[in-house]
């Protein structure tokens, strides 16, 4: 199996360590990764500017490529330029911090794994729920059994898995459960400050608010120290609303110039 | 109608100015965007580093705010701090480019509209098709139809609409429909380049591939000349996956613990 391995907290950090680590034991991995962290980067892309590529080294062996770019940018690049044979699978993380609920949207380490869904590559994002975390192993372990399951199963075009792993110890687990999205989210607070020079900034702070309470719920089943799994894709259509849009009869709008 | 309106293209683009212009001809308009050009930036926002908000001019009379974020800052920190009041509407563009298909994804623009769902604040994301329009008054004029018919339906907590009007003079609009998100997406391809100092560096390039060829896909009906309304939403969960992965049986990787 060869895969790719991303990740949104940058090249040298230790969850991309762990995950390679693990994922060695069942194919042939090639890191791709930012030369830098690009936490809550959401899904953007490099265009304007070019991308430059460097090879990594840790204690004194080949790691991978880094890349001066975001995570979609190193899953693009990966893939197009930097592996001969398109991968079978890619997995990004393990990032440090949940990305359940809301976080879904604002996460590089999501948006690497939707790159590749995007092009038609099995994926995975793989997160860890704490930012202190400090052993990645068990989450590595889970990492390579999910790729197993992938390999096994396969995932239709365009879904992706978002997994989130407690950072507790593996005997505190209660198990692993496949759950949908939460619809928890931020009470974003911009704290108002003044600079040395009297100006004002604001800084971005917050609290997750927690609405979640059933167990098949990322946030709901992580708090419960379940691993999370969710099957997520990148059609974005609200087939329901465009159901009842019918009413607003838009087409009269132009008069009279319609379908 | 309290409107705040946000784009990504910048708060000295031609695009933000016309929109401005219509909607101040139904209510009350307070304009929060980037200072400067954040196209292609996904659902990014900042946390790492403080944002600071300068009020800029536009031939002599106040304009709006400028923040040194991007598009999704620009609507938060423009309903927790600048309004007084959470608006009845948030508009972000007009955009200068489709946000049509896979470009959904990685688009500024509808990401603005997208934080604006998520704090529970009507929204729309409004595009021309070309990157170089230079008129943006019938643009302007269907943001004006449809904030009103927002105003008269109403939008479910969460959807958000997905606007995309031709850049061809409004003669030769065929007409206004209701669509889905659809499939074309990147060939994407990294050309391969050598600085003045003999190093490498790759610059995105690429095509769309077009797939989509019915007239209730937005691609295929922007190409027709339809102004293209989508109602989008942020529950990424792909629910017929999560019933067909009950098969997997995942709750047997950790030894029979499971829920």
């Amino acid at each position: 199996m060869r895969i790719l391995v991303c990740n949104d907290d940058g090249i040298e950090s230790n969850g991309i360590y762990a995950l390679v680590q693990s994922l060695k034991e069942i194919g042939d991995v090639t890191v791709v990764a930012p030369l830098k962290e690009q936490s809550a980067v959401g899904h953007a892309i490099t265009m304007h500017i070019p991308l430059r590529v460097t090879e990594f080294y840790k204690d004194g062996e080949f790691f991978g490529h880094a890349v001066t770019g975001t995570p979609a940018d190193c899953v693009k690049i990966g893939i197009r330029n930097i592996m001969k044979e398109t991968p079978d699978l890619v997995v990004s993380g393990i990032n440090h911090g949940s990305n359940t609920a809301i976080n879904i949207i604002y996460s590089g380490t999501v948006s690497a794994a939707r790159e590749a869904a995007i092009m038609d590559v099995p994926s995975m994002a793989v997160s860890v729920t704490s930012h202190t975390a400090k052993d990645f192993r068990f989450a590595g372990k889970i990492s390579k059994m999910l790729s197993q399951k992938i390999a096994d199963h396969g995932l239709p075009v365009g879904t992706l898995l978002n997994v989130n792993v407690p950072d507790v110890p593996e005997e505190k687990i209660s198990g692993i459960i496949i759950t949908k999205q939460g619809k928890s989210k931020w009470d974003d607070i911009y704290e108002e400050r003044k600079d040395p020079h009297g100006k004002n900034y604001y800084w971005l702070t917050g609290n997750l608010m927690e609405v979640d309470n059933e167990i098949e719920i990322d946030q709901f089943a992580v708090k419960n120290n379940y691993v999370s799994v969710s099957p997520i894709h990148f059609d974005l259509t609200d087939y329901e609303t465009l159901n009842k849009m019918k009413s607003w009869k838009v087409e009269e709008l132009l008069n009279g110039k319609s379908h």
